[in-house]
């Protein structure tokens, strides 16, 4: 192991050329091991499996004693897709124009490697640990939830946690996440009689409950937003009949939906308020609705100590103080979030995903000052 | 060959014997043609083609010379399902208290025996001719609409027409059928743009112009009914997605529709109506609207002489003057209005297409006296 840990891009190159996509943990948490062991930490790498789905995993890092700062993250990455089609190799880790390629560069290893760096030019900054999954990108069963559980069940405890996701549209210092909106997914069935078009008052057609359902899910706004989160917002992803018949009234229809909300519900309250709205549109009898499970909390971290210690590392690195915001979709700060106070900030989004996944190399320096800067504020060093 | 044209029993008997599922001959046409030739019938057996159907049997039939007095029916049956929850077979032709079951005994092989029994009982009624398909219940393609194309080349004219499908509900003498409401399908593509649920400003969801789409087209009656014909109406029978995914915002949805209208309308006025409808509430450019081949045109055969004519049969036989309606599905009558006026009148429907489907003896009898009194009605003998 030549790489030297206070350089993030040696890190971040090392890391993207680990291929590990979801499930696969490709060599990245081994490598993780091998650069904080040095570093004081001990290292826990526990495999987390469930039925159905595959064993991830995982990586526990801690170095010092008593509740602590926590730098959160996730070695999976999404599939490359088409790798013809990108400029430099998806899992080469080359450097083109002061740009840093492949997979993962700013989803997240490019932020891990800062994480690594930060501790490794504080080497006296403690208690401090990294809780780092494979199973971020897919499912998240076997990830974040259950490694916060195992460590709890450890006696770990942690003051506080800064989670590297990409939280910058457009350049370093634009956005720190404070919270995120809770996601909530069902499945509605609109029932009828089916039977032949041309006699339709010997059946029942169950499409035309869809116009009043559809107002009932979308016609009344959930919530008109609060002071740091924007309106929740229900979408309606798929409706399906699968009726190829001209002639035929269809028996079922099927009705898929998600919600996107705020700290103004709970999944519990957003499921009686949306079956009551469709009960009084529908009749209580006309349908059935079937709420997919594990629905994520909404949860904000107020604006107050924590923040402002991010804010302030940030803002001595960029010149500019993050907007705090709550958009976007989930991130495993949903589990977190029961555990300690959690705010995330991370490298620049905008080609996360996608082909020719980047980061400015210039980045991946300044990254490093400001999580060196949250980890001394947080626990000294 | 030893059944007896006059009785109406027998012939239908045979008939049913013979497995003329569509687009099976299966004999039936052949035992017609043994059954009418000796009564003094020219019978032609033209088989109909076209590319992607099955090739077709019919049979047309005529005794006498100049425009004749149609008998018109079909051969084919549709499917009888498990034959062995039939309680007698669907092809014995058994009677059991006084019933003949089998499939085809009311839709329509019972009908067809009673017009064969009223030709064998009244020999001198000319010109008369008989226009038997076998693709009724089938795509109905190459059926009655090209033997009556045929039929025309080779210089056949219509006076009037008789159609033998089972119009009665609940027993002989209720209804006969006037007209027919016509038919017209399309599929609707809603565009949009494929996204994430949390970022729904970024994509442009097309179920949102689900509502919309299913308030232009179903919001506003299409008209109020005729004298002869109750409201057209809309039923929306598919409406699919396919999209599996809770956090996906689909790209396209698609809305099938059926319209069953009557004579205020034509099919390209309804083209017309509904698009503009859609392109009202939509926009031109959200939606795409595929109108599907061959609808069938609305009819309508006005009371007067000819209507009088099968109304005075069923009343002399029955006691009872049956209702002139025009509901219901389609039927080859919609061919046949071109080339003469058509009423439908043929026996009870209450088992057509079920298990156990069964026709009263007694109502075979009835039928054919009712078919002879037409006969001679229309054209002497």
């Amino acid at each position: 192991m030549t790489i030297n840990p206070k350089d993030p891009v040696a890190v971040a190159q090392a890391l993207i050329r680990c291929e590990s996509v979801t499930p696969e943990e490709g060599g990245a948490q081994t490598l993780l091991e091998g650069l904080l062991a040095p570093l004081g930490f001990t290292v826990a790498r526990p495999t987390f499996s469930e039925p159905g789905t595959p064993d991830v995993a995982n990586l526990y890092a801690r170095r010092g004693e008593g509740a602590a700062f926590v730098f959160a993250g996730h070695t999976d990455v999404v599939p490359p897709g088409d790798a013809g089609r990108w400029r430099e190799g998806p899992f080469s880790g080359a450097i083109v124009d002061g740009e840093l390629y492949g997979r993962g560069a700013v989803d997240m290893k490019g932020a891990i490697a800062c994480m690594v760096a930060a501790a490794a030019r504080r080497p006296d900054a403690a208690p401090v640990a990294f809780l780092i999954t494979g199973d971020e990108e897919g499912p998240s069963i076997n990830g974040t939830d259950k490694l916060l559980e195992w460590a709890e069940a450890r006696g770990e405890r942690f003051s506080a946690c800064l989670l590297g996701e990409p939280t910058n549209p457009d350049a370093l210092g634009d956005v720190a996440k404070i919270g995120r909106r809770g996601s909530l997914s069902a499945v509605v069935t609109l029932r009828g009689v089916q039977g032949h078009v041309a006699y339709p008052h010997l059946a029942d057609n169950p499409l035309r409950r869809l116009g009043p359902a559809l107002a009932a899910l979308t016609g009344e706004p959930l919530d008109a937003g609060t002071d740091h989160f924007q309106p929740s917002n229900l979408e309606v992803v798929s409706v399906d009949t699968g009726n190829p018949a001209f002639n035929v009234i269809p028996a079922e229809a099927s009705l898929r939906f998600n919600v996107r909300f705020n700290d103004r519900h709970t999944p519990d309250s957003l499921k009686s308020l949306l079956t009551e709205r469709l009960a009084r549109a529908l009749g209580a009898d006309a349908f059935a609705i079937d709420f997919q499970p594990r629905p994520g909390e909404a949860f904000l971290t107020a604006p107050g100590a924590f923040v402002d210690l991010i804010s302030d590392a940030v803002e001595a690195e960029t010149g500019r103080r993050p907007a705090l915001t709550t958009g976007g979709g989930t991130s495993d700060a949903r589990f977190i979030k029961s555990y300690c106070p959690v705010v995330e900030f991370g490298l620049v989004g905008q080609t996360m995903h996608q082909v020719d996944e980047r980061v400015a190399v210039a980045d991946l320096e300044t990254l490093t000052r400001i999580y060196e800067r949250a980890l001394v504020a947080a626990c000294g060093g």
